[in-house]
């Protein structure tokens, strides 16, 4: 009978033990974390903790997956029976509880934290409100925290094989990023939805699991950071924001995959009045953002570096956006380029620079790379070209 | 200058007003339901009551999106700055308060939410725990429940338009079922993940605008009921589960989209010794469980109905999951199918009926239909054949 071997590490949801399985480090890291800011369990579901931890990603769904962690004593992954032969506790890190459809999960995860006096809990962010409500209804005497306090300072400093992995996925999205640059990609005359799905397409060609997502904006759709690709058919002499990015499986094989992120704005011909002079505004303010990311700078600097530019342009109105996102498992997560945020970038922090403006009515622009913090300073991921790309078709 | 005029209406977040827009009386049931329950304010983000309501689905990325919808008083959509463009408020439901970079979406629900006395508030389930955790924190001395109180019930209760979409999705899923069990989809020497890719495929080809799962679970794989595609190759008398469904487009053109799910159990060749007997129990368990599926039975009766014959034939510690689960916006959604659940079915409920007999280191077997239950009795939405299909290829 042939073993179930998942075709990529992120359908594997396991990683084997071994020299190079980083998970026991992990969980060596985050219980000295724990200990030292008095946390008496994690409690972790959705997101991207269980999957860095454990190796298993919960399924998006209603039925309660959740790992109970305690600073110490065993670990449990609380799961549903009938995903129970999902999970490979390989490493020996974790016990498996099954539960079963006449069980209530949450009194399973509230009599393994039994401890006869009040805790200190820390849960993981992206858990679902119908599981936090009903763990304070069964568990009144407890203190509630997030998970990122401990989990988010470790998961934002990468190992060398993690950045390895986010510069496998940089790489392929660079080689999507050459064809939308190099007319490769026909725009003039199709819809945003239709370029979009063949960027996705082809981010999957180049070797992503999944494709988060494919934003192309165009004309004054382009003014609109988030915008949702839609019917609206390319013209000449738009400019075409294209954002976008998938999951890319780690390069050990095993583990959870690590995500891509790039943007980069072309035109369609003859750009509108004002536009090449914005291009060159947000060009350099993208080249100083990724130039301040040094170890020791602190996140609201970088952004502040970035940002003086467009602002010394006259367009600081225009550029309403954080300049950056930390990535990895999750496509943003910390640490954060924004106002406020005095943390300061470590080695191994990978995070993208990103500027943009956005002419209301106009146009928009804006370009973005994933960068990580080295001791010799940032090193870019993305080597996409900058300049402006015209695309006559 | 061309409109922007989004190529699916699930892209489009929003629903035009007018004679055919089920929202308006969607918040007048939602605000009777609201006074008669004491709640003072639904607080919407993640999830499906959003869409429902409003026809904006918040993006699952980390910056909030929270409506806050009092019992009494203008609604107000609070919305990230970069996405604010993405919303339509065409209707005149809601306000949108777009929150900047250097701003607080957390203060900015507080103050909606000022009253001068403790509230009664009920959050979105999906809602994650970072922006639970930072209400509660904010507002101490409101008192928490979950919206789906309110919005559970009357979610539950699909209109006309709502079973026309279901059903059209329900065909489309049919036809890629219709493929499978033909032997128009080939399996012998194929892997999971590979069959996997093509039936996600078909259903983009047929009609959906998203995938939201195809499960392919072969020979002894088929004994995981959520089992993830993978690389084991289909070999000659492999049973072979087959469980997928996505989002299918509003028939109406405008709002949400809508889900199907389906499972059909397919043998490449003779089957292992039992399976035939195995999967005649379970087609027959799935005609008892539509069948029951009357107004006025209780959940847990309809349940009942479908297990009777599995345990009855001695395989009931093989049916280890609930017989089904509500569908709609959401792919799993109230009413569920589970014991101990004692809600009578109402008519315009839909829901999937999907027994199952799991039996480990040998095989699995699934048979699922989505069916309404209207007045006149059970009607279900998908057709494809219940008989065994045998692909020799």
């Amino acid at each position: 009978m042939e073993l179930d071997e998942p075709v990529n590490p992120e359908q594997a949801n396991v990683m084997p033990g071994g020299p190079e399985d980083p998970r026991p480090s992990r969980w060596i890291r985050v219980r000295q974390l724990m200990d030292n800011m008095g946390i008496d369990a994690l409690l972790l579901s959705h997101g991207a903790d269980l999957p860095w931890l454990s190796g298993y990603e919960a399924m998006p769904l209603e039925r309660l997956t959740m790992m109970v962690l305690p600073a110490d004593g065993d670990a449990t992954l609380v799961v549903p029976a009938l995903e129970a032969p999902r999970v490979v506790s390989d490493a020996g890190l974790f016990d498996i509880r099954p539960w079963r459809e006449d069980e209530d999960p949450v009194e399973i995860v509230a009599a393994l934290l039994s401890s006869g006096r009040p805790m200190k809990l820390a849960i993981s962010d992206r858990t679902w409100a119908d599981a936090l409500l009903a763990l304070q209804r069964r568990i009144p005497s407890a203190s509630w925290s997030l998970a990122s306090r401990v989990t988010g300072p470790l998961r934002a400093v990468k190992d060398a094989q993690e950045i390895e992995t986010l510069a496998a996925a940089a790489e392929a999205a660079d080689r999507v990023a050459a064809c939308l640059m190099g007319g490769e990609i026909s725009l003039i005359g199709r819809s945003e939805a239709e370029v979009s799905a063949e960027i996705a397409d082809r981010l999957l060609s180049e070797g992503h699991s999944r494709v988060n997502f494919a934003i192309v904006a165009s004309g004054p759709n382009s003014a609109s950071p988030h915008h949702e690709p839609g019917r609206r058919r390319i013209a000449p002499g738009d400019p075409v924001v294209c954002d976008f990015g998938g999951t890319f499986p780690s390069v050990s094989g095993v583990g959870p995959g690590y995500c891509s992120d790039i943007t980069r704005t072309v035109v369609t011909g003859k750009p509108p009045g004002q536009f090449a002079e914005v291009y060159e505004v947000v060009r350099v303010a993208q080249e100083r953002g990724v130039s301040a990311a040094c170890v020791g700078t602190t996140c609201e600097g970088a952004d502040r570096a970035s940002r003086e530019v467009i602002e010394e342009a006259g367009y600081g109105k225009a550029f309403f956006h954080r300049t950056g996102h930390g990535i990895g498992i999750e496509e943003h997560e910390a640490p954060y380029l924004v106002a406020g945020n005095q943390d300061p970038l470590a080695e191994g922090n990978a995070f993208s620079v990103e500027p943009g403006v956005y002419l209301d009515g106009a146009f928009g622009i804006r370009i973005e790379d994933i960068v990580v913090t080295e001791a010799q300073g940032p090193r870019r991921l993305n080597s996409a070209d900058h300049r402006l790309a015209i695309v006559d078709h």
